[in-house]
């Protein structure tokens, strides 16, 4: 026999609600609380799937605990924990006793997927970053990352080397935007400079869209081994060339129809940014553009979501890095000499794209 | 000049979805993958925000980044940063640059509420607790915690100590509950042993209901003293013994009329219950009852949220614990030879209330 007790069921006769000190009063949910202070469990179980690759396994119709477990070499009862835990996450589907994907796991994490996106947590929940977080106590005193002086943005920090491998597929739907609306098919002559270039895929698909373009990629020299693997693997490593160092010390050459600065802005304070544009500004023909790539959150800081929580990680992992608005933004081009810039936010993905023109 | 690409703008003429690798599809969205990979810093900004105070600074009128800063002797920055993350969370409410408190912090994170329950986040958040989930992906191989080999239920573990003394106030609901559920403002003659008592409160708060009221307290006899501090406080100490020891070892005694298993029985397998639950069936008067407070999915297992993932908690602290549903006691409590069952799910707190009749 089960019955539910309904908040009427608890306000005795006297009108006093039962556990609340105010009599009366409506009633806020611990709930909430809770599922905050469990919240790092959410992390360590997309993880723990992507690691034993339980969504593949899923999508390859192995669907009940005791068939993923085979699979994937785990205990019955830890990949049904696991899997009843990220059916409420709501990233599988319940029927009985079998899983099935839910539309963003199907798309993101199936292994199978063109859009296989599960290495992309070995850069976000990379070992360096998560004890960032160990002591955000610390950071919120300080203002800034305690990861050690330069957090992230140290010079040659290997953790870039592991961005680039693991954080291309999240790009490929930005790098794609980003070619659309620099109407990369329409051709012609096109230099393009990509500053920390990464993995390269904003870049090269430009020059997949654009056979005519030429790509520079700078960054650490040991990021740019990834990028040129992946240029090369795109069939346009003829029109790919590179520039190792550091965006604020390397020589960058003149005349570049655009200059790609995806990611980068956010790790500097503004002062520092306006420095690095200045260089951009006189890198660039005169009807130049550079392109940015950012979380921009509305001036308000806390709309839309995926924008407005940027400046955490930034607080836990640099020392003055940010997530900057547009106005920001329009500011520190303007104050490095561009003409004007241009928002645009993208509904389907959490950053969007600033143009400035020279 | 800011613009908003919507979906439809970025559907070339010839039906081409940018970005998305088929046509014209449903277009999963990668933010809430992104959202889970940096969930853990939901819960690292939820420890810095109590251990800086700033709620209750907001809930004292501090309501600036600058103010909240001052009082928390922290940096603006890091306070701006934490703020505006808090309030997309929806803790805390922003207008223009005053932070306010949203209704569920205002009740539960204000140090000054009567139903703070800021401390919960010590026993929750404790390092042992998170280090139990950096290593999840093994922890699903082995279907059970690598904590050592009896994690959180070792004996003596110290961690119950910082339970009894943190979680006390998230009880508090929970335990008024019990109190009316038995009846315990009717009065009369009740002896109750209360086992792995912790804080206490569970029995303090029948006994502080029913004046005729006499408890047993049972835990390790370092958890005991938070117990019997508590007893203290709220008077009933004259009617407050202890039991210290391990509750499958130590003799429990004969007549009682209710048995309090609160929090206790998803520590362990069923057959470690059953056994467990003979001897309380055995300690019980004739009309007595077990009482037991428990997280109880539904027999889906995926619902309600927050009784369904309670089960990875125990996947990650426990060697063989999880998040029964309300058939399993059911079981257990029959196998033990109890008669029948009751289920009582409350709408406004994750754990619900199973009575067992001798």
């Amino acid at each position: 026999m089960s019955q539910l007790v309904t908040r009427e069921d608890v306000v005795k006769p006297q009108g006093e609600v039962v556990g609340t000190p105010s009599a009366g009063a409506a009633m806020p949910n611990p709930g909430r609380l809770f599922q905050t202070f469990n919240a790092y469990q959410q992390t360590a179980a997309m993880r723990a799937a992507i690691n034993l690759d339980v969504f593949t396994a899923i999508g390859d119709r192995q669907t009940t605990a005791e068939q993923i477990a085979e699979r994937a070499g785990a205990a019955e009862r830890g990949i049904r924990i696991l899997c009843d835990f990220l059916t409420v996450m709501g990233f599988l589907t319940k029927n009985e006793s079998h899983y099935g994907l839910a539309p963003d796991a199907a798309m993101f994490l199936d292994r199978r997927s063109p859009a296989y996106m599960g290495s992309a947590a070995r850069f976000l929940d990379a070992p360096e970053m998560l004890k960032a977080f160990d002591d955000l106590t610390a950071a919120v005193r300080k203002g800034g990352t305690v990861m050690g002086e330069e957090g992230t943005v140290g010079v040659e920090n290997p953790i870039w080397v592991e961005f680039a491998r693991s954080m291309a597929p999240m790009m490929m739907m930005p790098a794609e935007v980003i070619s659309q609306l620099v109407d990369a098919d329409k051709g012609g002559k096109c230099r393009v400079l990509d500053i920390a270039a990464g993995h390269g895929l904003f870049g090269i698909n430009i020059a997949r869209h654009n056979p005519q373009a030429e790509i520079v990629a700078l960054d650490w020299a040991s990021v740019l081994e990834v990028a040129k693997e992946n240029a090369h693997k795109s069939g346009v490593d003829s029109r790919y060339s590179t520039l190792p160092g550091s965006a604020f010390e390397v020589e960058f050459g003149k005349g570049y129809d655009l200059v790609l600065l995806t990611n980068f802005l956010h790790h500097f304070d503004p002062p520092t940014n306006e420095e690095l544009l200045r260089k951009v500004h006189a890198a660039l023909a005169p009807s130049g553009r550079a392109v940015t790539l950012e979380f921009v959150p509305n001036d308000d800081r806390v709309t839309p979501p995926e924008a407005a929580t940027f400046s955490m990680i930034m607080l836990g992992s640099t020392p003055h890095g940010d997530a900057y608005t547009f106005a920001e933004f329009e500011r520190m081009f303007s104050n490095a000499g561009f003409a004007r810039s241009e928002h645009f936010r993208q509904p389907f993905m959490p950053e969007s794209v600033v143009i400035s023109y020279k």
